[in-house]
């Protein structure tokens, strides 16, 4: 144990739950990484969980088991086909076909059942509510009824703690993002984003979540260095 | 498919949550029963589950992996003793050490996402807030909670549809609960309440939860259909 403060922080080795890393690292705390195997297509996601974990010298990085293939209902859990589209623009405002029922419901859940064992009250998940704004559970009323329920929920939230959940992603857009995590230091090099990983670990570069990505990248001025199987 | 409206209910094997599903199939729902092995020193109940699900009829019983002991903090899920006290009245109000942080938060969010996959909007749970009013997850405040963040984290929410938690048993005594579910047909012998339950799947009848379904049935003036060890 060290003096800083404990965080508990949602990893899945994506570029937005790695910048929200940075951030609880850079605002003090000392970060326990929570990472999920849900039964996702890309699990290579969770090999770049472990490097970003690392690289915010996390206290302690836990994987958990739980295996929502057995509720169904998602492209991103069944064998549905991925939605796919020419631009960012295309996109839509619609619920995706990649939206996983409650997906970030279980995900709070689960670090904040985490947080009340380590005694910690600050809880971090890197959602975003505007560039791609079709998840429900990505916008600001829902980080707000979680953060609401954890303090009537928990022995720790009714004895007089108060939890809080962080997103500080949440009002950013993907371009924003790109910086911050920039000025933060991170290397978007290990972090995966793509729906539709190869086994090695390349980006498609065509799926949703690709496109919003290199989107992000190019309005920013910068070059995403992750590696893309249709580019070198 | 049939006709009924869905529901899904959380099983644990117990008294409370057979006597939940009970009313969840008296109400006219196909019950989508939902068990979870979390890692629970009393995996007796899950079979008692099982059994409690074919007697409501389950449309479907899913039981989930999701192992808790990654994060310790329980009596109920790791070596740490159990409490026993001479009484029910002995118990007191603090929260126990066999509360398991944010438990229901988790069970819950797990039905929630079966829910919204199934397109059902009715989820039950058998936490009653008055005999053993130390879990802080066992609470109206926290029910309501939660079904507000129902509504603003999922699709189905926030495209029109309403979810209720039911809690049938909230402020039901366990008197009432045994009465309650007698009136419904519930066969108590196949439900297991005890934290220590052997392999075997006999209650020890002395610790916490032993004393309080005991004093249930004795107030009731009911003989307990279950299996003792310290009882023929």
């Amino acid at each position: 144990m060290h003096d800083a403060r404990m965080a508990v922080v949602l990893l899945s080795g994506g570029m937005d739950s790695a910048v929200a890393a940075a951030e609880a690292r850079a605002q003090g705390f000392a970060v326990n990484a929570l990472s999920l195997r849900y039964g996702q297509r890309h699990r290579a996601e969770l090999e770049a969980a472990v490097k970003v974990a690392e690289s915010v010298d996390a206290a302690r990085h836990v994987m958990l088991d739980l295996d929502l293939r057995a509720f169904g209902g998602s492209a991103l859990t069944a064998d549905l086909p991925l939605p796919t589209h020419r631009s960012p623009g295309e996109i839509g405002s619609g619920v995706p076909a990649t939206y996983v029922p409650a997906r970030n419901t279980i995900f709070l859940s689960c670090a904040l059942a985490w947080a009340e064992s380590l005694g910690a009250y600050d809880l971090f998940i890197g959602v975003n509510a505007l560039d791609y704004s079709g998840y429900p559970d990505c916008r600001p009323e829902f980080i707000e009824a979680f953060e609401r329920l954890a303090n009537v929920a928990t022995r720790s939230g009714t004895e007089g703690g108060h939890f809080t959940v962080h997103a500080p992603l949440l009002r950013l857009t993907k371009r924003d993002i790109v910086q911050r995590g920039l000025a933060l230091g991170v290397d978007f090099g290990m972090t995966r984003t793509c729906y539709d990983l190869s086994s090695a670990g390349l980006a498609c570069g065509v799926c949703d979540a690709c496109l919003l990505r290199l989107e992000g990248f190019r309005a920013a001025g910068q070059a995403d260095p992750a590696p893309y199987r249709s580019r070198s």
